[in-house]
């Protein structure tokens, strides 16, 4: 799917330096179609704006009509950006623009170039009264009275810009600006969701979900749950989790899962670790590296709690997610 | 204890349907007994609001004179609610109610029918300038300006509706509106309470207590620890913790616990885990299937970390609680 | 280092019996040093504070003056208060100093005299609008309308009080005031870090950090990764993590460790768990309660995923933190 070239229209929060601290987009349309308009505002045809975004037009009333209907304030910058094509993150409007696309469930995680997002991307005290430049958290105070901070962090809480339809996120603070959350899925205390990570169906999320990994639909991530991201931790493999997949409570994975198959709750699977691998009637077949078990689907695995070693059965339970639980009406 | 039939009375903030969102209760009610009343506000007898109710008596006067105590403003809309007896949970009124009568420690936990609460609850945008349903909070944000949305899920935080005496709750987020806290319980920034859940004594929790999971006094849940629920993840059995008990950080438990036990830090035990059971001069006398352990006292749980075993031993230490850190006034 | 004798100057939220909740201070400063002047205020010389600390001189236009430049609202105060020398907290003017001692990297983990900080300090509900009377908390609403509580605790959020520089905090819940972050750390979401605990140089912190646990530079600890405090949970031992480690996610440690040293993901190390020391041929050498390896560099700790013994080796690789996670300007 090739959704660029796209246009975003939206408000720029702004330092006393009158540097960006954020932007909070209202309107994203391609050629043919409306993404995003957050208040049904009646727009000029996408060419016009793009000739605003390439100067050739200077069109200084479209500008302040925007302005208007967006009711831009004092500390505040409109901002009418274009992405032509897919590439490196040049700077903060297009690290955001991208994020809404994810978020938006307009781009899956992994399709988009996020080059350099965390180099353009201002860490910002994210507060009650709106986006503050950390060096000037004190001054604000002392303007604006009591403000509460949220997170110090470079990305924004999802909900505080987009809220998808048909999810719930019990603790908001845990889902970043560039989760991608399916239609049906459900984010509890514990869950977490990087950016450019998600779930591709109705999915129920009690663990941590990092950046680049990506759920199938029908599968559950357990309390406290860990998968294994490639920012951190040294992990070069992408993980991702199949369909009907249940990591247990407290479990980890450290390598891809096909469909239909269980980590057992409190079981770290890291692609290292070597598995016994059991056919139907028990009966140790061979040994291996779990990372050879990758993208397999119907894999049962777990530590047997008598000789300590971890291994790998046919699965032959299936998941069903607690309906009434998925109900996010 | 049959604390029917009761009534309570509040303000529900509606959406722009005049559809209710919640339910905040400023008064609760029985027969003989004020259970709550927030504003020390001087009331009618219950007769008389039970007529209110069950419309025989139009009270107009009386709706009005409640309005102008609770201060109710535009876009909420004054609560007159009986519950008779306890049934399936019928409407957001109901729900509320009898999620206040768990955090008020009126019921305590799997004391009341609760069925279908997930389908009369509607999902909502928790915000700092209240609830805000899902679909409307684009326009919310342009008529009030930033808002920060806390959590978008059926229930609300509790200590946002209740803050029961004598408790701590490091993160706010991390507590359901529903869950039943005793005096001096501490739920810090790790610990996770879930309506219809909690503590029967004071308790130090730092891990997750799911829906139906009940602590009894003086026990300590570590950090990470994961008590299995019933709701997701495949479990039947409701899980329980005694009194005197220590689930080790990163532990997990999917059994019923007596008085006195310890799982230690980082052991998963689920209810099919195979255990050697050993005596107290550690010899061990058979292997059984944890669930058989079900509910007996003295225990402690390890994984023998030369062998890899799970091992159940004769528990012989007394878990104390750190009293400092239990004094909560 | 001695600091002492020092004076704050700042001002308390009161509740209604005019009971200090909290102390904000804005101003610190020792004989020859300002350690921190939020608003750049012009300031007289120590000694003159100091004769009003000690009531020799009743300079009430200096107050009034501090005052007015503080903004002190109704319901508030000014505190002046000097603490003379490092010993047992005596108040809670004294608790929050040092506190920001902490926070504002003067006073390492572990170097100031806290005990009595649990009695002293209030149990606050901490909202959007401010630290509040727990008791007087439906007062509040009633008079301020919404009020969203995040926290019903002793110890506030640390990025309310003090953002040191350098540093990002996704969830600012999880970050106690007393917690001393130094420059180039980031807390991820699953990160959590007490007060009088924290790192000593940049660090990626995504487990948790308990009182009294510090951290060396470069180290990285894994998502939902344990270390054991002394306030709760039986450990005598002081925890503390070198340089260049990792602890992997879900993992936990209870004896204090060296440089370079690694613990597998998912393994839950106590300082009474029997290991296999392995040489670099793989050949075990000895079997040794991990209590003995405290201390020691370039260990690689694991559960071997066929035996299911926890085995020590010898660390070869190294550990380089992501650099780019790591920019937090």
């Amino acid at each position: 799917m090739n959704i660029f070239p796209l246009i975003g229209i939206g408000i720029s929060t702004l330092n006393s330096k009158r540097e960006k601290l954020d932007v909070r987009y209202h309107i994203i349309l391609t050629k043919d179609h409306e993404i995003l308009n957050t208040q049904k505002i009646k727009l000029p045809e996408f060419e016009k704006l793009e000739d605003i975004v390439n100067e050739t037009d200077e069109d200084d009333q479209l500008k302040e009509e925007l302005s208007k209907l967006l009711s831009l304030k004092e500390g505040q910058k409109l901002i009418i950006y274009k992405i032509g094509k897919d590439d490196n993150v040049s700077d903060i409007c297009e690290a955001y623009l991208k994020l809404y696309l994810l978020s938006l469930r307009i781009c899956e995680p992994n399709s988009l170039d996020l080059t350099n997002i965390f180099t353009v991307l201002p860490n910002v005290a994210w507060t009650n009264q709106g986006p503050v430049d950390v060096d000037e958290i004190d001054l604000f105070r002392s303007k604006n009275g009591e403000v509460s901070v949220r997170s110090v962090d470079k990305f924004p809480c999802m909900t505080d810009y987009v809220i998808p339809s048909g999810v719930r996120i019990a603790d908001a603070s845990r889902v970043r600006l560039g989760a991608y959350l399916s239609e049906g899925t459900t984010v509890m205390h514990e869950g977490f969701v990087n950016f450019n990570a998600g779930t591709l169906g109705a999915a129920m999320i009690e663990g941590r979900i990092s950046a680049g990994v990506v759920v199938g639909k029908n599968s559950d991530l357990g309390g406290g749950c860990s998968t294994m991201g490639t920012l951190s931790g040294g992990n070069d493999v992408k993980i991702s989790i199949g369909e009907d997949c249940l990591l247990g409570a407290n479990s980890g994975l450290g390598i891809p899962l096909g469909d239909r198959c269980i980590i057992e709750a409190g079981l770290y699977l890291t692609g290292g670790s070597k598995v016994e691998v059991l056919d139907s009637k028990n009966t140790i077949t061979e040994v291996v590296k779990a990372s050879t078990l990758s993208n397999q689907n119907d894999l049962l695995f777990i530590r047997n709690s008598i000789t300590g070693s971890i291994q790998c059965k046919p699965n032959l339970k299936s998941v069903v997610l607690n309906e009434t639980l998925h109900k996010n009406d």
